[in-house]
């Protein structure tokens, strides 16, 4: 069957060269060794072909490299012929479904898997840009925590991810997987030491947070300020408290230990969520959510 | 070694039936047919120790039926000696390593697991208790989901927490690890259908709200008239819109699919939380956090 934007030849050989490198982008020697890592999945595919085609129509880099398909998923998702007809640079190959299972890391990839580039963002350009509310995780250990971490900040309109070094590698399987297609909706910085990243952003202007159960400043204090501000009310005298308006980068700290002292002291302040039940802390994730969109609601109504 | 509080006699014997019964917790049928779950680790046994002997206090039912620590563990947290000579009721013995790791679910379960009783709290008690804020889960099918979002129904001061008939077990192991202790600070109730649970609430006087990506009703709104009550101002002038200072029961969905048809139709209101980003959803945790939050946030301050 020909399909218009795909190799006229379908792919058959398990033991194919070709499928043993695509499989050994799950891991971190394989993705560093090719610099590129997997989606996999119609929604996943679907999200980095959509960035590709837009970023083609801006003159950026390239986001997929190549699409592995089943005649059976391009029956059931058409788009994907489509999408695969337009994106310039990307080759496209229908596989048997013994050669998909062979490249994937899950086990239902649902027919359809891209291999993507590992994008080359630096601080600089992400600075450069004034970002208003950008997330940095310290040493987060999960790759479910981080990729689901990731889809909240873009969901609460965040303009920058960066990951510090010491942290998860986001282009694992699992974390891919748990951004739910977010990995290509935002510019993502990597391996970065806090140290360099804390300091071109106070440099730029931004407020520096840290998110800390032990922290001085109670987030709904912040949103009072906000409302209180928003009402054209007087705000409660204390000059050095941090203003949820402002352009602001939230640090986000490793699941069991939290952000360690070194840390907390490159922040202008530490900020609690407050617990108002009989939890003793929350977990890293929920409170990035809760964070995240705290400063998302008091930029966007200012 | 005589420790006050424990048996004498440490348990050695790896192949002992009590070994394979507590093995067994680690499964919906072990679990359901002695009427007990397991926490596993310091924190989660504390918490649970904690709930014991406020429990006995008051008069109300045990938390915890049998303590197995090892030496090392009780060496390194004396307050587990202390605790086990206060419980009234709970057997505890010292175990070898060997019969520490058959017992338990986890790989390191850190010296010291709780055999504790699946509490039967219908849900007639907790409506009739008055809450505030509820969570109730629908067919949420993740353990590990489930979990963190009892610890963040925690962490808001949720007076409640309810899983619908066809939701994750919330007694298994990874579930019970996820809540880090919150399962033991609010009433549960589990295999209800949301009909009953919608119905008896609705009839209390509570407010039922379905989370729901296209729900009509936007978070922000209900936060922005909750400021302005609380400013004095005049609210909008939206007489069907939710007041989040209301007791407030909020439905929560299955990760992939979200609420049904059925269960949204059940709600009063169908509230979304804003998508500011690129993200097309929210993960239900994450989704749960912010609504919860939002609500406390309603409560406390009114």
């Amino acid at each position: 069957m020909n399909r218009p934007g795909y190799y006229d030849e379908p792919m058959n050989n398990l033991g194919a060269e070709r499928v043993r490198e695509v499989s050994r982008l799950a891991t971190k020697s394989g993705r560093a060794h090719s610099g590129e890592f997997l989606a996999e999945g119609p929604q996943a595919v679907r999200e980095a072909l959509r960035q590709h085609l837009e970023n083609a129509e801006n003159n950026r880099d390239a986001v997929v490299n190549t699409i592995y398909a089943t005649d059976d998923c391009l029956d059931r998702y058409p788009e994907f012929e489509e999408m695969a007809a337009k994106a310039k640079g990307v080759r496209s190959r229908v596989v048997s479904p013994e050669v998909l299972a062979g490249m994937a890391d899950t086990v239902t990839p649902q027919g359809i898997v891209a291999v993507c580039r590992i994008p080359e963002i630096s601080l600089q350009d992400v600075v450069a840009a004034k970002p208003r509310l950008v997330a940095v995780l310290c040493r987060v250990q999960d790759p479910g925590n981080a990729g689901t971490i990731l889809r909240a900040a873009d969901a609460a309109g965040a303009d920058a991810f960066i990951l510090t070094g010491g942290s998860v590698d986001i282009y694992n399987p699992k974390a891919v997987r748990s951004t739910v297609g977010s990995l290509f909706h935002l510019p993502i910085v990597t391996n970065v030491s806090l140290e360099e990243t804390v300091e071109a952003f106070k440099n730029a202007g931004s407020t520096v947070l840290a998110a800390d159960g032990y922290g001085a400043t109670n987030l709904d204090t912040l949103l009072d300020a906000t409302a209180a501000r928003r009402a054209g009310l007087e705000t409660p005298d204390a000059p050095d408290m941090p203003v949820l308006e402002n352009p602001t980068v939230w640090l986000f700290g490793n699941e069991g230990a939290g952000l360690n002292e070194a840390e907390l002291a490159r922040a202008d302040h530490r900020v609690a969520v407050p617990l108002y039940g009989v939890a003793e802390s929350l977990n890293v994730g929920t409170a990035a959510a809760v964070c995240m969109y705290a400063s998302a609601r008091a930029q966007r109504t200012s």
